[in-house]
This record gives structure tokens, sequence and C-alpha cells, in this order.
């Protein structure tokens, strides 16, 4: 296997923290690693991983278009130049996500067919296997074709990735009656509901779903434009934190606390979102995995076994067969 | 005060809790209560209530719009007419929203100038005042300008609900920056930054806001169009639901579990939506408060309740004068 490129700058625990994962994933894994950054800021920490150089870093806040249009030797673009170039077999990036998608789209790409990449984060459900949140933020505006083929790409990732057999796939609404919702949802839900739409991917339309559905067992893959996938992700975030919070402070100022607190850490583990392996950008032409900003070097392990597992899946091709072109 | 109208036939639990929830708001709040319904319905458990008598029921899942046109005897439009007629100071209903927001819509009419009702939702926040979410849902499709009164009745309603001196006022993005978020976003964000929008409602508007700013102590009120807010705050109920399940089960399990159930008690009631009191319907001409189709006998009282406080307060005319006139 071709080794998997993690860019070494980006993230608000860069480049310690990426560096000390990425020798663990190369550990761990049993996959070739290569970092992607400046060498003097990786040399003293990254033992024998190579280094593809790169001279710029594209900050956490920086404007992704501009950036990437002028940043051409920032880790993020050569990462995805390596990828392209076949130096490497995936991109693994905790930082600034705009510009990782910008670079993947720019450097990689788009899967022939495809009409715009769509970000597919993995929401934690307790108990079951995560659903598939896609589009997360990658496309504020969207054309209902396009959530056609983020449909049929979110099924090919949930039977990848978590080994579903056919995916239940769901259309986010306020409602589950097919007239419900904004104009967008009516005009895709028809199109959804045409059985050829789903039939390359393996996957199943079960109409629309509610936001409280999405953090339960009923639907694997939730289909949404990016702005309304965006504000619900962050709202389910936001609401976690605070809640988990919450507990942990009422807990902690009784007696019980080391047994309660004990008791509840499977619990934590399935909502760590160091855990989850973050999201993945489908649509170009390569594997995308895209970290959240605060990622742990637990967390580039899991990014880059995911990578592994979606190179080894050759998720790709197995997207190109499932999208139906425009 | 004139009586607080309370739909008897309204909600799963209807009308038994209903009922009950009348009769004890009655007697706690110091209001006289007047039920609307079926008389044999209500006739052996209503005590000393009087009734406004209605022949018909709109069903929890009725289509709104040819119910409340077809259904004039029902249950729900009879409430809406006794506060148009001066007979009822107020509405109360856990029964269909869709029809709810209807017959208050077309009976009590819109106060002048508004252009569309919203529906205002507080989300708990531990420690802290309520965020007021709107449009939780009346409105799938929105205008720019129609965010901008949301944004100043959503001021007023902090004010005299919350006691909010100088509410913090955000808008529902995907970042914070101006420039982020989808068109009707754009739009909105300009006008809203206008000193002038908000000078009337005693608002501060705060920028842009994420999803993950709803459920914490830093805004007030989120402005968003019906479909964002719904499937926000579907999304966070259907969270906490899964996230407060998981923690009984995992507590429930141990030997602690008596006393770390107990030192969650106050948590659990904060996030109990049979305290917070319901939604309200703001921008029609009177007070209508929607409590949530699974309301128990508290519920219907802590609704009652914020019905009382909403006329005591004069809600209605301080969003007349809030409300700029496009």
């Amino acid at each position: 296997m071709l080794p998997i490129a993690i860019d070494a700058m980006g993230g608000d625990n860069a480049p310690t923290a990426i560096v000390e994962g990425a020798r663990q994933a190369a550990a761990e894994l049993g996959v070739p690693i290569v970092l992607v950054g400046r060498p003097d800021a990786v040399d003293a920490q990254r033992g024998d991983l190579d280094v593809i150089e790169a001279s710029q870093v594209i900050a956490m806040d920086a404007d992704p278009g501009s950036s990437v249009r002028t940043m051409k030797d920032s880790s993020l673009v050569r990462a995805a130049e390596a990828v392209r170039d076949g130096r490497a077999s995936a991109m693994v990036s905790a930082g600034n996500t705009g510009a990782t998608m910008a670079s993947a789209l720019l450097r990689m790409g788009r899967i022939k067919g495809v009409s715009r990449p769509a970000i597919a984060t993995p929401i934690p459900v307790p108990g079951a296997t995560p659903t598939v949140l896609l589009d997360a933020g990658a496309n504020a505006e969207c054309q209902a074709a396009w959530l056609v083929q983020f449909a049929q790409m979110g099924a090919v990732f949930a039977r990848e990735r978590y080994g579903v057999a056919e995916p239940r796939v769901g259309l986010l609404s306020i409602g589950e009656e097919a007239i419900k919702g904004n104009p967008l949802v009516k005009e895709t839900h028809p199109l959804l509901a045409d059985a050829s739409a789903l039939e390359r991917s393996g996957g199943r339309f079960v109409g629309n779903v509610e936001g409280r559905d999405i953090m339960t067992d009923e639907v694997d893959v939730v289909v949404t434009d990016g702005f309304t996938g965006n504000v619900a992700l962050k709202t389910l975030e936001g609401g976690m934190k605070t809640l988990v919070r919450s507990v942990l402070d009422a807990l902690g100022a009784t007696d019980v606390a080391d047994q309660a607190l004990q008791a509840l850490l499977p619990l934590y583990a399935t909502l760590d979102p160091d855990q989850t392996g973050g999201a993945m950008l489908l649509g170009v032409d390569g594997v995308c995995i895209i970290s959240h900003g605060s990622s742990s070097a637990t967390a580039v392990v899991n990014a880059a076994r995911v990578a592994k597992e979606m190179v080894e899946a050759n998720v790709v091709e197995r997207l190109r067969a499932a999208v139906a072109p425009l």
C-alpha cells in the first residue's frame, strides 16, 4: 500500500500531537505513513517517518479559496498532490476544513459524474453503528440532483465503513410526509423515491426523517444540504458537550463520583470525537479524511485507520460505480 | 383578567391530562381557566371550570390548513375565536401544532406590520436562562425581512419572559464570519447589523452564531428560518433523549444507582420539556401558547403560567411597538 499522507501542520495541536499520532499509526496499523510539512517543525519528533516538504501552513481561520490558490507550497496542497501523483494512497488533515476540501478538490479533482463533493460525518449512536450525515458543510447551497448523489455516496460509505448491508437512507426534513419541507426537500423527495436512484449504491430510501432520528438506529444515512447539515451537526455537538459537562458536574459533587463516572466511561468513549475517525470528503478522486480541529494523537491514529480501511475497500472505485452521472 | 382558554381536546393525553392540568392551573395560578371542547368529554372531570363548547376535534396528524378551514366548530378554532372576541385572554393547546398556528393566525389575525408569525421555543441551558430559538417551524421558507422581524419579536419575548435586560440576538449560520452561510443568512446579516434594526425591541445583534452556541449562555435569542430551526430543535431533542437514556442505563446497572440518579434530578428537571412552559406563537394578535404533544398535567400548568405572565406583561402590545413594519 502507498503511504498515507498526514498533514503535520494542520490542527490546534499541530505539529506535536499530529506527529505523535502519525508515529503511533505507523506502529499500530502496519501501514506506511508520510508526514507533510516543514522539516524543521517535525524533524526532532518524526523518528523514521518520511517527510514530503512543504514550506507553508494554511492557518485554521484563513480563507480557504484564496489560501489554496496562493499557497501552492502549503502542507494541505502538497498532501493532495501526493495523492494525485500516486505518491500517497490517502490524505489526512486536522487543519482548516474548507482549505482541506479546496485542496482535495482542486488537486485530486472530482470523480467523473459527481457534481459536488460532500462531507460525510459519522454521528455516534450508542449501541448501534453511527449514522452518516451528509453534507455536513461542504456546500451551503445545494440542488436536488446533488442531494441524490450525496445519498448514493453516503450509502456506499455506510456499507464500506460500517458494514451495513443495505443502508437505510433518509432525507432530512421537518415532518415525515413527502409534502413537508422546504422547496429543496420537496424537489428531492420524488427523485430519491424513484427505485433506480439508489440501485447501484446498495442503499434503500426510507423517506423523510427528522432531526430527532439522526442519533438513533432508525436510519443509517441522513442526506441534507451543507447548511442544514452543518447546523444539525454543531447543534448536536454543542448540546452533547453541555449535557456531558452538566452530568459530570452533578455526579462529581457526590460521594459516589468515582463509581458513577467509571460506569459512564464506555458511553463517553462512544461519544468522543477522537474515536470516530473523522469525516470523509466523498466525491473527490482520492481518499481524503478530515479530522476535527482539536484532534489529539489518538484522533490522528483513528483517522489514519479509516484512511487505510477506505483505501483497502477501494472506496473511490465503489463511489464511481454507484454515482449516477447527471 | 379574562380566562385563559385551554384546548381540552388537543394532545396525546387529552382530555384527561389536559383537564387535570387546567384544574391545577386554576388552583395554583389564581387565574380563571375555561376549557374548550366537547362537554361530554370533560364534564365528569372539569369540576367548576367553565366550558366553551366545540363539537369537533382536529386530529394530531390532520392537515392543518384544510382542517381549520372545514372544522369551524373544532376546539382549536373556538379557542382562537374566544381570544379574538374578548372572552379569553390567551389560548393554550397541546394539539396539532400546524392547526394551532393556523387557527390563531386565521381567527386572531396578525399584529399590524408583522409579515409572518414565528414559533419561539425556549431551549433549556443548565445554569442560565433558556435560549429562545425562532422560527422553530412555522415558516419552512423565509425572506430576510421576516428574519429581522423574528429577531425583533424574539428579543421582546426574551426580555418579557426571562427578564433579560438587553437580549443578545444571534443569526444562526455555519461560521461566525458575516460572509458565511446560505443566501438567506448573507442577505439577513447586514439588515440585522444595522443599528436601527433591533432598537425598539431592546435587543442587541451579536452577529452570526453556530449550532454549538444554542445550548450555551453565549446568546439569548437565535434567529433562523423555520426549516433550519425545526431541524435544530428536533436534532437537539433527539440527541438529549438518546444521551439521557444512555446515562440512565449505564448508571442504573451500578451499585450507586440511587445516589447517582438523585444527583442528576435537578439537571433532568432543567431539560424536562414539561417544565419549559411551551413555545409561543409570536406575531399573532393575541397570546397563543403551544405545548408539546405529549404534555402531562404539569406541562399544562406551566403553559398556563406562561400564558398568564405574557398577558400580564402585555406582550402583544410590546411586540406591536417593537416590530418595524416592512
